[in-house]
């Protein structure tokens, strides 16, 4: 058995890799996880690169267990969630992937960054019930995508940039760093930082045609961002967004 | 006058996305700087691309001036070779790209980490001589390759992943991270953490056919990895290795 991590890119079907097509082309059958809150236009975009890259497969489908939101312990809830999934997905892959075939799933950007389906799948082969290998294709991420579109480097000459959660930069701006990426975060946490001479480059729904992009100094522009934010949240019931500060 | 800054990758051809095919197939004119001590193998895959994807284009090679690495101060170093890798791309598109046409600059990896292309097109912009619209396609990094050759994410559950330089990380652990990923290291500076009680992943010609990968507790793989870098630098006349350093 061998399993594929495919990176599918941050929403563009043109920013697939050759590497990505064939893998596509490989894999027998794919395993999708599908939230209650399905966004209806990330699985028709899947199923658009399904039909054009893949050709003799099977998608399975299984149900992606809820996190618990309510916990205040956020790494034991996402750990929680993670075996909910782990035990999903291995029944998915013990009765639908043969001996030897090869099985597929997919994700969004870059599997490397804040993705969990390396730890689902180590979790299952730490079992010790399946046996498969994994192989990764990397993709490109949102935080790439968020750079190319603005047309900007993430990092200044010879400095370090830190990615982290809304969570986290909510808190506190992290030391050491004036270029900080935030990924995750559901709660503008760029307006806890008004008081910073920073520069931010916001992103949502990147690489596809709804893309909005917004770039100025924080305390400027952060007003605007939240008013388009929540006014395309509430027009397509959901939001991806990303966004690079950074203090010159 | 349109200019794409294309990522290509960090090695792999196969790592090409269908956007960065088409993009090398709609330049007229691709701009390339040769430094003195060019790496051979790196110029043929450049050259083995081209051929593969671009269609009746011409290539303008000019000469990368040299970095004063004498110098201690780091940022004006690389502030004056920019400036003057600026005076040389210039020159070299005022006399090659006509107004109606498209130039390119590839990149290996992503435009994005520590690659100085955007800022000199921004150099030359700002210097008012010409005009030129930029367009960037990402490509997949080699931090990304790195990720997906070990099969492990870039950040631990929730936490934030910091990408810097030898040259910081030889100084300092950074604050607030347990997650660093390490670009541009001419003298391994993860030898100065081997009192860390962390793991290494480390891979060289990530994507190639002499790509090197080892992994494991920092301080029990520093001397192996030492010791097969320095070899392959000897074989091959040069490296370029990235590598991640995790503390659970």
């Amino acid at each position: 058995m061998q399993i594929l991590v495919i990176g599918i890119g941050a929403g563009d079907p043109e920013q697939l890799t050759l590497q990505a097509v064939a893998a596509l082309n490989r894999a027998d059958v794919f395993f999708v996880l599908d939230k209650g809150d399905v966004k209806q236009e990330l699985v028709d975009l899947r199923t658009e690169i399904l039909q054009r890259h893949a050709t003799g497969y099977q998608v399975v489908v299984g149900r992606d267990p809820e996190r618990d939101r309510s916990s205040t312990a956020y790494v034991e809830a996402v750990d929680d969630w993670r075996r909910r999934r782990a035990d999903v997905c291995a029944e998915l892959i013990a009765a639908n992937l043969g001996a030897d075939q090869v099985g597929a799933f997919l994700v969004w950007g870059d599997p490397s960054l804040y993705d969990s389906t390396l730890a689902i799948l180590d979790d299952i082969l730490a079992r010790g019930e399946l046996s498969f290998e994994i192989e990764v294709i990397p993709g490109i991420s949102s935080v790439s995508t968020l750079a190319a579109r603005h047309r900007v480097p993430l990092n200044q000459v010879g400095r370090p940039v830190q990615i982290t959660t809304g969570r986290r930069l909510a808190k506190e701006w992290p030391d050491g760093v004036d270029d900080v990426v935030v990924m995750l975060d559901a709660h503008t946490a760029f307006t806890a930082h008004l008081d910073q001479d920073a520069t931010i480059y916001w992103g949502a729904y990147l690489g596809t045609p709804d893309e909005l992009l917004i770039a100025g100094p924080v305390r400027e522009v952060a007003a605007e961002i939240e008013k388009v934010r929540a006014e395309a949240r509430e027009r397509k019931g959901w939001i991806m967004d990303t966004y690079l500060l950074r203090r010159s």
